[in-house]
């Protein structure tokens, strides 16, 4: 109490000790002129302290057989709540929260919302030990109790002082108990949880479908489509009207509209998808491991995907379709800007996907859930596909275990080597700049071979980026000799009609640079000699490496690998454009007419390759 | 004061408040006095804690600029631990320690240990506003002062009450400046970061090599083994001798030792690996995108692997070749207990790499930075490779944003239908269960088809079984019907002669039971139904499905995949066993002659398929 009082006095908060027992509970009058006390000393803004009053108490251990009112603080805690018609009861622990299991097991997952029905009797609380008075049992009987009778009641960790804020505040954190708690259709993480498994369950039955009824789904997806335009235009309609009310940015309500003629060009791309060679089951490779013994490895379906996307309504049906065509499981989890479209969409969608399958098999997250609840499932997600900025991709990559496919930055080189033909250098740079500048793939820094510097080409490469509207700044040796503006650092995405130019000595330099200060997406080399254009293509460690061509072309479209998940810098899995392929991993599979080990006696192995 | 005093005496302890001005520094008298007032107080165990005496110093701000001894609360820690001869300063932060950039932005690192030839003039301190009294730039300055004098110095939060304990206990927690640091080889985690680093750079010069060159390399550390047979046993032998003085399990000293012809044998592997066709650059995809413009999906390497691996040093020698072979670079990080075999071997294979490559293309990390730091490192590593136990892949995969290739649990099935030929069954349960029962791919559980139970066929084997010395453990229905104990969990990897056995309805249940309890290892069918065995292999969704084999035969060196890097059942990237491949990844390559984007005007795609 010393300490409470203490620690209250350096806020200027008074605070006043009220020591009950058991007994005084049992006397109708003293908990009628409890409510009273406490009204009065909250309205002198004197802060109650409940304890129980040990001195005078009679009771003896063990607690939680006696059959007092209360046995401990917790219940004490949940009584006096109830007496008091408390609005929220936090009680606090030494984790976080209500675990799955042992706090200590890594397997354990914090509950954000108890729901007695789907809990009791599922978890495991870890060492006995920690049972006794103020035990994690004991909190979780008390706050059962006071949930019950209605009051809401979290229990959360007392080591960060601002957890109790935190609760205030509405944020999701610690467990929280509450009588309607069953009743809550998707309740966070749990309900993010179980559309993840049950989407799992369905895409297993679509991938034991056959290949012509999954084409037929996806053909039904764009005929139904088509077939409800209007509903879809007059509910985007709706998310750009109340987008512009809100204040939104131009560009993201430019990103929000379905433009004309978007739904059948959707349409149009679920068909190509549809006609397009099933990539589930196909035969990678095959080896004859020893007589009558055969291997396959087989493309198989990655099992569930989580695509977060911002705005861009249509990705929704892009990645479904994608997903659908490859077997895969999908949670959707859209920007609340497009709320509408998505829903309609989302409805359309698993409108044309039969029973037999199940529509859980494509979930549109529609619930509380933050991102970061969902980045959490790592044991039921395999793969998230950030659709956004760069900002949205880094933020997603530093904060989940699941894989992430995607780049964060698109830091692009073009390298004019002396060789270079300079009309055509000419061509190119002005095309990785100019032709769409905000793309991942435009170029941003130009690396010229130091021998060019301050000849006709060069020069009028520079005039003509100018007349484009380009904005340039040097590294410190361009600075100087082009006379422009120091750029801060080369590790910059300009995203816009500017870029960096650097001077360098030759190839190997400019593969330093690239090197150091690149982001491994699209680097380009233009020469005329081919031992140069071979040296930088083979020693360029980036996802895509050009020869004479602009890194514009860095495009799964343009690749002619159908319809594009994203583009991927990481080295892990997919890297690149990335088509269906980044949708699936492989299984192997073999057969035998009985075949055993055996300490590899007897069994003699051919390993014939019988592919193809 | 008032709080410290309250704080402390919660504690039993009394405080001293020690009021100090700047000028009183000045007068020797004070500063001889200074220390036996202290000396004084803690032999009485009275803390003593300093303050500036504000109500009666003199000086005014801008404090930075005066010209005092001491002029925050910072340098004042700083100069009492001089005048005191403090073993240890430590200053609490609101942050964990000093880090590379604005502790806020996600790419800053927290630096472990400060070097200031290195650091300073690295580190931006963020937000200026925090600069002044008692910022970070303040506390480096005091920091960096009293190290320079001889007093090392920690700064770390102050949030943890913990951390101050922590610190004195050693832990790696904030960041220590020390007057030695400049001389330290390997500081801690910077010491791995650098390693990384170099060997990226070293691996890009490996990939630059002819392919014959590379191969030298394997034929050399293939030959350098083989003379060094005799070094290398009598430092396995010292490691083996130490593992039984410290009383280590004999399973461990077991793994430990290489056995006779264990040297020649893995200098023959590493020459198998050595004439295998070169992976690197391979083109697996060749596409003319247009007229002139032609594309090649080619492999290349991942970059930087790290190893773990625990014991068995020969896996240090199978994966130095193996990223040799591959062009990657290499960290390696083995248990203790083989430290000196480790060293050696390491020491053999980077004596046979040439001065052009660079010794540091595989590191061996033996400086004291433990696993928890190394796997901290995702910007400079790509891929992890835990070598040992369940538990260690399971730590790493909890702990690590780097991929990890490998798998934990191993929970392998075996599924008779009723359409078996049991004499085959019989042979495939005995030997993936008792061929080796601490692999992975060794059987867990026994399903077995409804119309099978009580039969002869299963009773013979069941009998067959415990003349091996298995234990059975029955699920729900065989425990009844078969008269076993029952199995506490399905989801359970023995690793011993024991099994669960279960009773299904058919093929269907099977695959539910297996995608509800198994670990999406290797999973069989004895069948003789074609029907059903591939309903079990098309819809198990396992990194390995078998028909009428052992389960034991899902290994790199069986599958002909040449030397094994591990059994992944991650989907991502790698899945079931991985050879070269799965340290691998892919980058595009285009040869054009100037084409441009230009808003896809012009060019004609011709998505032409060249390869082969």
């Amino acid at each position: 109490m010393a300490l409470y009082d203490t620690l209250f006095s350096q806020l200027d908060i008074t605070s006043a000790q009220l020591l009950v027992t058991d007994n005084d509970f049992r006397d109708k009058d003293f908990r009628n002129q409890l409510s009273e006390t406490v009204k009065s000393l909250l309205a002198l803004k004197v802060i109650p302290i409940f304890n129980e009053n040990d001195a005078v108490s009679t009771r003896r251990a063990p607690y939680e057989d006696s059959s007092g009112i209360f046995w401990d603080n917790d219940s004490l805690a949940a009584l006096l709540a109830l007496e008091l018609k408390a609005d929220l009861l936090v009680l606090l622990s030494d984790v976080e929260g209500l675990y799955s299991g042992p706090p200590s097991d890594p397997k354990s997952k914090l509950i954000h919302t108890y729901i007695k029905e789907r809990h009791q009797g599922e978890i495991t609380f870890g060492d006995k030990s920690r049972v006794g008075r103020g035990g994690m049992t004991a909190k979780v009987k008390a706050a059962v109790y006071a949930a019950d009778a209605g009051i809401p009641v979290v229990i959360t960790s007392g080591y960060a002082a601002e957890n109790i804020i935190k609760v205030l505040q509405g944020e999701c954190i610690g467990t929280l108990f509450h009588h309607d708690a069953h009743l809550w259709a998707a309740v966070r993480e749990v309900g993010a949880r179980e559309m993840a498994i049950a989407a799992r369950e369905s895409s297993r039955r679509l991938q034991a479908m056959s290949s012509h009824d999954r084409k037929k789904i996806l053909l039904d997806i764009a005929d139904a489509l088509e077939a409800n335009e209007k509903l879809i235009n007059t509910e985007n309609e709706a998310d750009i009207l109340a987008a512009q009310q809100a204040g939104y940015e131009k560009s993201l309500i430019a990103r929000l509209a379905l433009k004309p003629g978007k739904i059948s060009s959707l349409a149009n791309s679920v068909r190509v998808l549809a006609n397009m060679e099933d990539p589930i089951g196909c035969i990678l490779k095959k080896t004859e491991l020893a007589d009558g013994l055969v291997l396959e490895k087989t493309s198989s379906p990655l099992g569930v995907l989580l695509i977060v996307f911002e705005s861009r309504p249509e990705a929704l049906v892009q990645i479904a379709s994608l997903a659908i065509r490859s077997g895969n499981g999908l949670l959707l989890k859209g920007g609340k800007e497009a709320n509408r479209s998505n829903a309609i969409l989302h409805k359309i969608i698993t409108g044309a996907i039969p029973d037999s399958v199940g529509k859980k098999v494509v979930g549109l997250v529609t619930s509380r859930e933050e991102i970061p609840d969902l980045l959490k499932l790592d044991d039921v997600i395999d793969l998230v596909i950030p659709r956004g900025s760069n900002k949205l991709v880094s933020q997603i990559k530093n904060s989940t275990k699941i894989p992430v496919l995607g780049h964060a930055d698109g830091i692009c080189h073009v390298y004019i080597d002396k060789s270079a033909n300079m009309d055509m250098a000419k061509q190119i740079v002005l095309d990785a700049k100019v032709d769409y500048p905000a793309a991942c793939n435009a170029m941003e820094t130009l690396l010229v071979h130091k021998d060019l510097i301050l000849t006709e080409g060069v020069n009028e490469l520079i005039v003509d980026l100018r007349i484009e509207g380009v904005t340039l700044y040097g590294g410190p040796r361009a600075s100087t000799l082009l006379n422009i503006p120091e750029a801060r650092s080369f590790h910059h995405e300009y995203n816009s009609l500017a870029c960096t130019v650097e001077i360098v000595d030759d190839v190997y330099a400019a593969i330093n640079h690239i090197h150091q200060h690149g982001s491994a997406h699209t680097d380009c080399v233009i020469a005329e000699d081919l031992e140069v254009a071979e040296v930088f293509l083979h020693q360029v460690d980036s996802a895509a490496v050009f020869h004479n061509a602009s890194t514009r072309f860095c495009d799964g479209a343009r690749f002619g690998l159908g319809a594009e998940v994203g583009i991927s810098t990481s080295r892990i899995h997919a890297r690149g454009p990335v088509g269906v392929e980044g949708l699936l991993t492989t299984r192997w599979i073999l057969r035998g007419c009985g075949q055993v080990v055996n300490g590899d006696k007897g069994l003699v192995y051919t390993h014939k390759d019988l592919t193809n």
